[in-house]
This record gives structure tokens, sequence and C-alpha cells, in this order.
């Protein structure tokens, strides 16, 4: 594969599990690992449970927020147990390893991030809307938390097995190459600021009440994975809109 | 499903262990926990490290050994990660789930054992023996141990997620309902010494140089995985041996 994969972790509180993950993503072949404000990084504990891995610890970058981890990331998939307010479509980890198998062969690798929440509260509903897919391991609903470094082993473990066994075909997003490059998830922030701010001007979005507007927008848009040349279709079309309200107003 | 599922610690060291394995059983809903003369419990680490999982590990039994652990058992399944000398046949964690589901359909339920190893050297080769197939996460050839917890979450993983997608149709080995119940490993084990003495009686086997009738034996019949009445009819040809022998002594 020639996909580049990060394994994110949010606000890590227990240096251990730290530890524990990066064993998890060493035993699979992964070896990216970002850390988003950490409790406590490097630590005793980390490289005790690393049981080896410490090439992936001592290459693991921290980063101060999550827009920072997955800005350059095509494919951002959060992981998640709970059920949202607003339905999220949801994979399970096999569903995404075959994903980022598709799109690995549809366009030459790409970058995806998976990211991981807090031990004890997951991700807020901000972090999530940051990404594009949601991953939940179906465990039993009345225990549903796993270990951080279990749930990471889950995953990767998914990924090996699925560029193992080149399941890409029977995902059917990308049945083809594709012809653009996806788009990056700063690109799509930047286009989201885009809609808002076109959609506040032209009165449809009141910033007092926004509602549910740019959450359901962001479901919508995310699910299809879209490429730079959409964004740029996308970003071309509120330019416009903006420029035709803009004459209107005189 | 209706199967029993037994997940078998082998002389486990580190206490912590015990409880991330009971927490990684209840989250893919499984509760059977034998632990084969564990250095230590039950612990106060091992609590901790359950988060929640106190119920699995109250419910352990404890066991002074592994013929102990799995008698009563119909499928055995041995975690391995290491190359044998005389190769077993190998699954990884999705086909052992398969031949479960399929299993759990063909008979009515089954009992089912799944064995893991002592952290640092896994089991030994008599005790792989005991065991019908072996099972091995397909992690990198360089880093290819995992956390014993992390093994356990995948395992029990596979086995939830094969019975909520419902995989018994992939696995070829039992397409129809079975007409008897599969054997159990005691049941095995009898026959195996049977087949020994017996044998050694026809002078095939010389027990001061058994090279390795026995395993290669052992391998081949557990790979069919034989129910009560083919076991019945084995042991029921070589009584009949024996006989054969006992008269033309005379």
């Amino acid at each position: 594969m020639q996909t580049d994969i990060k394994i994110v972790l949010v606000n890590t509180t227990h240096s251990g599990n730290i530890g524990g993950v990066a064993r998890a993503m060493k035993n699979m072949g992964l070896s990216n690992l970002v850390l988003v404000a950490p409790k406590s990084f490097p630590s005793a504990e980390a490289s005790a449970r690393a049981a080896g891995a410490d090439d992936v610890l001592t290459a693991a970058i921290v980063v101060e927020s999550l827009q920072q981890a997955i800005a350059d990331c095509q494919l951002v998939f959060a992981t998640s147990a709970r059920e949202r307010h607003i339905p999220w479509p949801i994979m399970d980890p096999r569903e995404m390893a075959a994903v980022i198998c598709a799109a690995d062969k549809a366009t030459d690798g790409s970058k995806v991030a998976i990211v991981f929440g807090r031990e004890d509260r997951g991700l807020t509903n901000e972090e999530l809307h940051l990404c594009q897919h949601h991953v939940c391991i179906p465990s039993v609903a009345s225990f549903s938390s796993l270990n951080i470094a279990a749930a990471v082993q889950v995953i990767a473990y998914e990924i090996r097995m699925a560029s193992l066994l080149d399941v890409s075909a029977q995902a059917p997003q990308w049945g083809t190459p594709w012809d653009a490059p996806l788009a990056e998830q700063r690109e799509l922030e930047l286009m989201f600021d885009h809609f808002e701010s076109t959609m506040v001007k032209t009165g449809f979005l009141d910033p007092n009440s926004p509602r549910q507007f740019m959450t359901r927008l962001r479901r919508l848009i995310m699910r299809a994975l879209p490429d730079k040349i959409e964004v740029n279709i996308l970003r071309g079309m509120l330019t416009s809109i903006t420029k035709y309200i803009g004459s209107e107003k005189k």
C-alpha cells in the first residue's frame, strides 16, 4: 500500500496507553503516530508498554490541535462509540479498511488519519465533525468502551488484513482509477467556511440561530469524499453567488 | 450463537493482562475465562485493568493444566505466532470465526476453547498439539508478538463480527446440518492414547524412538474435526486390531 496512515490520539491521559498503541501499530506495520496535546509524553510508562516499539514513540509527532494533526489528510476517520444526535454515516473497521484500500488503488496513495478520542469521553461533537467518516467497533451495547490500545489493535489489524487480502474490490466507492486527487482536510475546512460566510450573506443562515445547517452540510459533502477539482467547483460556485449578492445590493 | 466460547490463558505472568483480557472479552460479548496456573490471581491490578469487567474476573475458573481446561470442548484453537518444525494448519482469526459460526449452525452449538500462551514464550509444542487448529494473527514478521489482551481483542472482535455478519456460509467445512455432535477434546485424547498403545503393540511404533508419528497422526485427524461417531469407529478399529494381535501371539 502506498497510503500513508496516521494514528491520531487526542488528549490521551494514561501514558501507558500511548505505549500500548505504539506496540499495536508496529505489530500491524503502522508507524505514524500523532499525539494531540497528550497529558504526558514522552514517559517511562509509555516506553515500557511499547515493548520494543520505541521507534514508533521516538518518531511520534506532538501537536496542539486535532485540526493541525489532520490538515494534510485526504481521508479522515473518527472512531466513535456513542450514538449522536444527528446520525453520521458509520462504518465498521472492515468497511473502513476496504475504503482505505480502494482509495489507495484509485489515487496512487492518499494521506489517511484515524482519530481516537480521550479514554473517558472519546471525541467531542466538534472533533467528530472535522472527520469524514465515523468508525465504530461493534462492541456490546452494555459494555462498549474498548481500551484505546485494544481499539487501535483492531483498527490496525483490519487495515493489515485488507492489505493482505486485497479487499478493495469489495468496496463500491471507487471501482475505477480516479481522475483527481482527493481534497485535503484543510481544503474542505476552507470550503465549509466559505459556505458558511456565503449563506450568512445570502440570509439563508442566521449566525445567531444556525440550527443544524452546517452539520448537515458537512455530513452530506464529507460522505462523498470530494476530490480537489470538486472542491474548486463548489468554491467557484460560492464565489459566483457572493458576487451576485454584492451586485444586487448596489 | 448457541456456542459456548472459553478464552483460556496459560501461565499468564502479568496480572494486569488478565484484567485487560476480561475487558476485551466483555466488550465483545464473551464471558467465559479460564486461567491455567496463573502467576497471581485474583489481583488488584487485574481488577483495575478490567475497567468494569469484574464479573468476567469473578466468574473466571482457575485450573492446573491446559488438558483440564479444554477437556469438554469440541473445537480447540491455539493462538500461535511461531513457525513450527512440522507445519500445522494455520488459519487467520477471520477463518477461525467462520469455522466457529459454521459449527454453531451445523451442530446446535458446541463448546469452543481458544487458547493463549505465555506472554514471553507462547505455548509449548506439547500444548499446541492438544489443539485442533492453530490461529495466527497476521502481524509483521519483524515485530510479531502482540500484547495478550490485544490478541484476545482481535480474536473476540472477529467472533463478534462473524456472529453479526453471519459469515458461516463462507466456511466450506460444514455446508449442511451435521448428523452427530463433534467429539470432545478428552475423547480425542483417549483415542490418540489408544492409537499409540495399539501401534506400540503392533510394533509399528517404537516407544524408544517414536519420531514424528503421533504428531503427524494428530495433525491429520484433528484437521478433520471428527465427530463422536467417527471417533467411536476409529476406536472400534483399534480395538479390533488389538484383539487380532492378541490372538496371533497365542
